[in-house]
């Protein structure tokens, strides 16, 4: 049968059962963390699911790349670069990064800022 | 820029700027709603990102096709058929439905089932 990922963290908490917490990381520099939902792991040939999450006044890496990003916010809130534009988002937003758009998530708000994103697989 | 889809719902509301409520029926039977949050619209050439929801005791329609399926629950109780197991799940899990396994979900709970469903690109 599919996969079932049981959400076991407490209201708000982010753990998924057999989902190892990742340091997301750029350069060395940790930006939060990274759990892979759904990826090759599981023989998902067409998607991969991401959840990030970056601590209050923290940011994500600023990217450009070819493969495009399906992004919906949780919780939290977030100023977003994409393109030349900056536009500030919350829980329930949706965001498509289309590919080779510069993009950058910023939390600006108080708490932590989790979001789900989908892109083409890898993991 | 990419695309933001700003959600205007009221807390728990899924309503989302630019998003039309589409019908969700099978053989005209109306099963829910269907929002495509992103889809061939926005260019997106590598997976569609919907929302489906389900009212109390209803199910979605059992299917089974070539295309995979990546889900998280954002509200609600369900029951989903993946195979020939079925599996009980809330709010913050995810699933994972491999191509060619029948599927279905049965809301099983007192309120609405509320569901993201990431799938390569349609609509």
């Amino acid at each position: 049968m599919g996969v079932l990922r049981r959400h076991i963290g407490r209201a708000g908490d982010p753990d998924w059962e057999g989902v190892p917490i990742e340091q997301y990381e750029d350069g060395g520099v940790l930006l939060g963390t990274k759990r892979v939902l759904i990826g090759r792991r599981d023989g998902a040939a067409s998607f991969s699911l991401r959840y990030f999450e970056i601590p209050p006044r923290g940011k994500s890496s600023l990217d450009r790349h070819a493969h495009d990003h399906g992004v919906y916010i949780l919780k939290g809130k977030a100023r977003v670069l994409m393109g030349e534009e900056k536009v500030e988002a919350g829980a329930g937003d949706v965001l498509y990064i289309p590919p080779d758009e510069p993009h950058q998530f910023e939390n600006i708000g108080d708490g932590p800022l989790g979001f789900l994103c989908a892109v083409p697989p890898r993991d």
